[in-house]
């Protein structure tokens, strides 16, 4: 048994922002929570009330491993362009292990010093890099859903880049999930049934993921609605949205990530909401691939399961509370619009605001709501999953210190990141912060 | 003389960016670039080709020095509550010389290390306080323009926080020019006349600070068509727009600076661009305060000068690289517009779009031209005002520099900042840089 003593600040539901002044947290060997108590009321292993606040580790839904490289590049070419002449050469350059291996490593390691403590990972198309970035996350200590992508339609998909076939893609997944579930000592990383989207797929592949979905019970991930061309090209192929053709092919599950999902039907948030789905919100990818702003507070007001990624590289940041307060700034967009030539109230879509109280939650427990994990808050039963905050700030007061962090603190701010009661990332306190 | 060895990039003029590998800029005892020559032409004092690249320092164009110690809090109120419980109160308080002090080192320390050599501030409407803050930029070595704010309109301004009058507001200010310019040893600070918006103040107060410009040939900062309100407000008052009022004044000269500018015409665009005044374009506070998005690159096509700011706290970052990828991302949202239950078609606003290359520019050499000062590109004649970005990242190639840097560099990546050939801030390199 372990004891941190500190300050926290977590959000145990939406809405509610709970702060406890000098808490102390206990938790066993498998990094689960035992108690929440008083500071004093017990000793602690390590007090770190003077170095910040604790809050709960962020959430990452939605991230390309592969495209780490390109992080904050190829973001002024049109998305078919960025797609076959940035993104798919260099996933394709993942065949090569020991490119693949030297990319998580570093990709893994910057995630947990900017404090993701559960990252949702779609990998490649190549069983060996796929179960490597698992085997990554593993070692240095993260908790992660790793998926190997699924894409067979030739056509759709580069010939140099794509499954062989609906059964490679089903039967390389089925091997990949059995190899996850075995390394040894896993106690963090899953593996999730990753079809990239359903124009890479054909029938045949979508409809034995599903049926994976169902006999294994692993998670899924995919892209849904993300931008008008695909949105639309799915509505020609199939005669129906994004959402029921995933639930039709077993994909839409209590346990699958939606990507992006701006746009959406009112009848897609009912159904994603009835089958307790969830949404991976990327407000900086959607400005630039997206056409649009997810109606996030309609679907928050439905109650779906919704929380943030970063969509590296869609987005330009590995930062998720760079998207946290992003998705602050493009709700409020949507509410007022863009376009000054309009009378303001033709401009906008009213009640789209969200503020860094919804942000906050997504970013911590929204995000393990969708992935139905036991992390997000401080509250026995869940696993110590954490970050401290060391804000550089000279100004009380101490209520405003949660927005402060959300809206402005950066990587830097960071300065510890706890997994599973673990401390698996502490860069040195920046000297600036001693300004 | 003094040369510095490095690699640079830099955009001299718009649309054009210039890389040039190992360089050695020579400059003289004021801080004067007196040749850019090949890197091995001449001995050189320092060397900082291992330590990254060389770009010329951030211009930031808009900042409210005494709201930093409420940067990133009060954004999800309305602007009226934001002016009235936390803006207004805020600034009183500057009335107290030891909080100014402290707050305004803080401040410019903080924007040094972020990477801004040249800072446009307003501070209060206090001459000792804002005299305080044109002290600590020529102490810390900060190139600024520090305006003392007039606001003398009873019932447009709280009564515990403005001038008594319009000769108030008029005094004060010629008084401060006088103050700034009789700092023993200034050469890098300038006095600007700032009327807090037309709302704000009264005709004789405007009229009188326009005279005030023409005869002492200060530079002038104001907002400009902020806000539905805001120009609503004037176009009631006035009979005219923002620009048209100021330009009667006497407030619109190559040297005024305009922050926002979301709602002007098509006529205050040709009317700016006749006058030669600069736009100081923020993006971030725009999302929150302005209800619609500056038709930047209409603007741009209309080749007014336009560069980017903070507007700490409006906005909720005092790096102005945030506001750069932020003009970036909210000029894709324009573009695009942001509703999805429309049509594509009638989304967004055609041909708005910007790429990190017109952010670049307006960073630097387009704010530099806003304020007709010599800094802005490695040049003969300008300044040395430069930022050392020593970016985390193990993959090539190098084409894709200055894209990462300009979407995704942090703060703790700007490792060094020179002021007229002085380097004035260097934090140390951050330890997780080594990763
Ligand atoms: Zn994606
Ligand atoms: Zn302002």
């Amino acid at each position: 048994m372990q004891a941190v003593r500190a300050h926290l600040i977590h959000s145990p539901e939406r809405g509610r922002i709970e702060r406890i002044e000098d808490a102390l947290v206990s938790f066993d060997a498998a990094g689960q929570i035992v108690r929440v108590a008083d500071g004093n009321s017990a000793p602690a292993n390590i007090d770190l009330r003077s170095q910040g606040v604790l809050l709960p580790g962020l959430v990452d839904l939605h991230i390309h491993a592969p495209q780490f490289p390109q992080l904050g590049t190829g973001l002024d070419v049109p998305l078919e362009d960025w797609l076959s002449k940035y993104t798919f050469p260099l996933e394709a350059r993942f065949a090569d292990l020991t490119y693949a291996a030297f990319v998580h490593d570093a990709l893994v390691r910057r995630l947990l010093a900017n404090g993701t403590t559960t990252a949702v990972y779609f990998a490649t198309i190549h069983g060996p890099s796929s179960l490597n970035l698992a085997e990554t996350c593993l070692r240095l200590g993260q908790r992660a859903f790793v998926g190997k992508v699924a894409m067979d339609l030739a056509g759709a998909c580069p010939d140099y880049y794509r499954d062989s076939d609906a059964a490679a893609s089903i039967n390389e997944t089925a091997d990949f999930i059995k190899a996850v579930r075995a390394m040894p000592g896993n106690d963090l990383v899953e593996p999730i049934i990753t079809p990239r989207f359903i124009p890479s797929c054909s029938d045949d592949a979508l409809a034995g993921l599903g049926e994976l979905a169902a006999s294994t019970g692993a998670a899924v991930q995919t892209h849904c609605s993300e931008s008008d061309w695909e949105h639309g090209f799915v509505l020609n192929r199939m005669g129906k949205t994004d959402a029921s053709a995933l639930d039709e092919f077993g994909l839409l599950t209590r346990r699958s990530v939606l990507a992006h999902a701006g746009h959406i039907t009112d009848a897609d948030m009912d159904l994603i909401a009835e089958r307790g789905a969830g949404i991976a919100h990327c407000p900086l990818s959607n400005a630039y691939f997206g056409n649009a702003v997810f109606p996030l507070r309609r679907a928050l007001a439905k109650a779906l399961h919704i929380g943030l990624g970063t969509d590296i590289s869609g987005g330009h940041s590995a930062f998720l509370l760079d998207n946290a307060r992003a998705s602050v700034t493009a709700s409020r967009m949507l509410e007022e619009g863009v376009d000054p030539s309009k009378d303001a109230a033709n401009r906008g879509v009213d009640a789209s605001r969200i503020d860094f109280r919804d942000a906050f939650y997504m970013a911590t427990k929204g995000g393990a709501e969708v992935l139905d994990l036991p992390v997000g808050a401080f509250k026995a039963g869940l696993q110590m999953d954490a970050i401290l905050v060391n804000l550089v700030d000279d100004f009380g007061p101490v209520e405003d210190l949660l927005q402060k962090i959300i809206m402005r603190a950066t990587p830097a701010e960071i300065t510890q990141t706890w997994v599973a009661g673990k401390c698996v990332s502490a860069p040195m306190v920046h000297p600036d912060q001693s300004v």
